[in-house]
């Protein structure tokens, strides 16, 4: 099985490194070639383009930053398209429109290429360990196939169709920027109240309040430090899609609208290298 | 040790329960006379007003609806004031405003009877499994002093002074409020680019966006029923308390605000009484 990998970002690079430990990858990409290092130093093949990168590949494991991105090394003029065997899979696991993914699925499909989208959520952290959520959109049988890959890198649940991965990812995306906004409403009133945010913190957890976003984040808030993470702008670009994909669905999303508007104002304001926690510190300065 | 107990409703009778078991209890009143049967049965005083119950016993526990119905049982002609021995104990485990347990306190206080605050959050089944939530607010030595009383319905967690418990409990109702709207946001999304949304919630649960609201919660999503649980009017009293506050404290919360609009008209819709997890249905109506 081989299986090509191209983007080695803060989260491409340990996944592609959990893929070689397993013995699946074939050859590597990355725009800016020294992040291939560890790859070119173990013996294997740093490709010039995404092309060569899929030459011969079964799998080929996209990664990068937004939807023209991932139009560009699929599509562009030296894109997998160009190259990817009949049968072989594309699986793109970066957080994009998810109308897109299927508009590209399209194009691979008049060529006898597969597609699935499967983003990732769990952060730096769980890339490194293995333990990814990754939410996966494609037809049964080629997402069954695929699993043994994706595996390698956590936990895969088929959601749906092609472009349901995408969707299932913007659904995260709205959880979670909701969580943040709760624990910076809660925590504000709190601390008004002369209430100590750490014994809160214990008085609550467990009961109906309890969240992932609060046990992880809570020490950003107590200590007022807000070091990513993930940053306000890459949770605002996730946003825009939101409202893009809702916009085309007809979906009416209050909350999530507010929440964008917030993050596009803390992105204006100097905040967008923050982790999205800071939220709290955006609602400080409106008090 | 003797524990005189008032308010035996929904969460209240299962509290007096774990409290009879151990050995604690003392007197019990409810407005409701028969709602006492179970200690009648036993061999227990079941008191005719508050005031009965308080005599003589080192701590008063009070769960009762709302502020006005405390300050009743409490300071009211047949209140507990009248009769609790200087150095007892008074518990109040209602969900109030905080600022009406100050006053309370103070009034108490000047007999020479101790105060604390104690609301809670689990719901009746942690009300019944002795497993909620505690927040505690009042003076050190109180609430160690009365750490083993509360111990036998949960877990009491100390946030600061009398007080504090009811705006922890605020701010927990905050958070929950907000879980369930961003379940709402996401789960509609997801419904209109035909996700199923059983695995969607297999997809997230485990990654930033997995919170207790969502694991008890969703089913009722996924089944389309809203039999409470904890009532929509419930939790808009709840939220009347935080603006109440936020208003007292000068703390703006805009998003609180929005879903107390929301849970506002839902009451006015006939949909006080389904449980508050149908927010998701408001939403969808507002398509």
């Amino acid at each position: 099985m081989n299986v090509s990998f191209i983007g080695l970002g803060i989260m491409g690079l340990p996944m592609a490194k959990h893929l070689y430990r397993a013995g699946y990858l074939y050859k590597v990409y990355n725009r800016t070639r020294a992040k291939a290092d560890y790859f070119l130093e173990r013996g294997l093949e740093v490709s010039h383009t995404p092309k060569e990168a899929a030459a011969g590949a079964n799998y080929i494991i996209t990664i990068v930053s937004n939807s023209s991105d991932v139009e560009e090394v699929i599509l562009g003029r030296n894109g997998v398209i160009h190259s990817a065997s009949r049968g072989s899979t594309i699986i793109d696991m970066s957080s994009i429109n998810p109308e897109i993914s299927k508009q590209i699925s399209l194009r691979l499909n008049e060529k006898g290429i597969q597609f699935i989208d499967a983003p990732v959520s769990g952060g730096e952290q769980g890339a490194i360990a293995g333990k990814l959520a990754i939410m996966v959109g494609g037809r049964e049988e080629v997402v069954k196939d695929a699993e043994k890959v994706l595996k390698v890198m956590g936990s895969p649940v088929h959601v749906g169709a092609v472009g349901s991965g995408g969707y299932a990812k913007l659904a995260n995306q709205i959880m979670v920027a909701l969580h943040l906004q709760a624990m910076s409403e809660a925590f504000t009133l709190a601390k008004k109240a002369n209430l100590d945010a750490e014994q809160l913190y214990l008085a609550i957890r467990n009961g109906l309040a309890g969240s992932h976003a609060l046990d992880q984040k809570v020490s950003n808030i107590v200590e007022g430090e807000y070091e990513p993470g993930f940053k306000v702008s890459l949770h605002l670009k996730d946003l825009n899609n939101v409202l893009d994909a809702a916009n085309e669905l007809g979906v009416h999303l209050p909350i999530t609208n507010e929440i964008q508007r917030f993050m596009k104002e803390m992105h204006r304001e100097g905040m967008g290298e923050l982790d999205h926690s800071s939220l709290y510190t955006y609602l400080q300065k409106k008090q």
